[in-house]
């Protein structure tokens, strides 16, 4: 029996990530349990913790039960670690940090036989400009947001701690994941779904940067797949480093638009208001807009190929009705 | 006035940075502030404050009097960073992280017009292989040390502190310095400075290594340099990017063994006796060989050129009687 753990389990990604593993039983006979200061009514049916993750005597807590994997996706989203530095440093970077701590506990008091696999959502905020025309394998994390600098951090924790054998980490950067379903949240790239998600609900949405802006995403289906597939994958393959690209799409507002109007009409696109925020702009003209990401393909990490799809992925997944 | 403050001022590095701070007026009527475990014996004459850096009370004791400039050189070395996990991390990346909390507190007290100067010693020991022919400026880090990664994770924090205005950061990742002088120290990278030291003051040297291994060193006087010259250094010009490769030049333990010869004749060459060590080889197998450093060169730091220029600074700098 594989005790699963995720950290984050009430959010989007994590209750996509936990009805998967039931779903399609990645783990046989698995004992999940979700972990988060809250979880949404009708949620996934599995066991639940409620607290903060950034408290250290919780996360030793749930390293006690020595889970054989952990997905880690409990965050502080870009746009909030942004105006509240203080907040986003001790939940994304020293809330990972006392989890390895307690988790290398357990390892020692095990006589070195416990090691979790330990799957660590980073994202691709750790980039910075200039970009190359494609970002390769090998291009520097230079984060241009606090969000980006902790994930950085949090890698290099993960790699390390895993290198000397008390973990078994990878860590995935994570596209810009959309379409999301459900209310906008406090991430700046939260408008790329709701420019889609709004209008297919018949809804007004907000659109605060050009049609020309590119960027880089794949559905939160391709997010929950790239999750199990890391649990499960040889990290003997990834020779010392574990922190991967992930595979996306690298397209534009204006692409997106082309594919919801292909989908669902005029009347849909008509629904999309420019209203230009600088704010905003100033955080994602900085993202990065296409990538080479060669290893994690090589591992067989996939992703969709057209903004077609990913639509396609939200109408099936997550359309209401 | 300025006020500077030398973390880790009693080691070699910081000892020679004091030196070159007063002996060169580098900071007209320098107010001069020596913080370390230890001093040694004879000592560049400044104020000194004994203490450990990883003590959240002492940093925010230092923090306190709003040094100008600091240079954080403070560290556990490489060897000692692998032997011993946990005091790695308390004092390479935990001191680091109280430091920048202490000075962004001395900030926000101030109204916002406090932001010191932080000069950060990183080293090339972030990278890890496979690694191109020469090491670009956007290369990624990969550390495969707890040292290096340690030194990732403070750098990636220098950052993010100094975008968001806290502090006026910059990270250098020094080259191996060599040749040190006086006593080896824990670094797996000691025996570089050995088989040259030793010889030339007629004492037998052990090398651990093959004679094929290719490194990246620079003199102690270089380092001291580059950290002066990035205290005074137009950060606007680093564009977001405030970790460097620092200069050096490349060369193998064959080429440092003919400059001893050329300057010391054969006898010296003599005294190198070839003891492999297959746990220091497994370390420095991984470091880089060859950089193209164009960014640091193009903001004015230099160094030496050939080996020979490095043998000729120690004698000059460092040999003895």
């Amino acid at each position: 029996m594989t005790k699963i753990l995720i950290l984050g389990g009430g959010g989007m990604i994590g209750q996509k990530l936990a009805r998967r593993i039931l779903d399609h039983n990645i783990f046989p006979g698995a004992d999940l349990t979700l972990f988060d200061r809250a979880f949404p009514q009708g949620g996934v049916p599995a066991k639940k913790i409620t607290g903060n993750v950034s408290d250290p005597a919780m996360v030793q807590h749930l390293a006690a039960h020595r889970p054989d994997v952990i997905f880690h996706l409990a965050a502080i989203v870009s746009g909030q670690a942004e105006a509240d530095f203080d907040l986003g440093w001790d939940i994304n970077m020293m809330a990972t940090w006392h989890l390895l701590s307690a988790l290398k506990t357990e390892h020692e008091a095990s006589g070195g036989t416990y090691r979790p696999r330990l799957v660590f959502t980073s994202s691709i905020a750790v980039f910075g400009g200039p970009y190359p025309d494609k970002i390769g394998d090998d291009f520097l994390a230079a984060p241009q947001t606090s969000y980006g600098a902790q994930k950085v951090v949090c890698e290099t924790m993960v790699s390390d701690f895993s290198r000397k054998g008390f973990v078994d980490g990878i860590s995935l950067r994570l596209p810009t994941i959309c379409v999301r379903p459900g209310k906008p949240n406090a991430a700046a790239s939260g408008f790329f779904s709701g420019i889609i998600r709004e209008p297919l609900n018949g809804q007004e949405a907000i659109l605060p940067v050009p049609e020309t802006v590119r960027h880089w995403p794949a559905s939160p289906r391709s997010a929950a797949r790239f999750l199990t597939h890391a649990a499960k994958l040889d990290t003997a393959l990834l020779q010392g480093r574990r922190a991967l690209n992930m595979p996306g799409l690298s397209c534009t507002v204006a692409d997106q638009i082309e594919a919801l109007r292909r989908v669902a009409g005029q009347k849909a696109v008509d629904l999309i208001k420019p209203v230009p925020d600088p704010a905003i702009m100033a955080i994602v003209e900085n993202w990065p807009q296409d990538f080479a990401p060669d290893r994690a393909i090589a591992l067989g990490f996939e992703a969709e190929k057209t903004f077609d799809e990913i639509i396609a992925v939200y109408m099936e997944d997550d359309l209401p009705g």
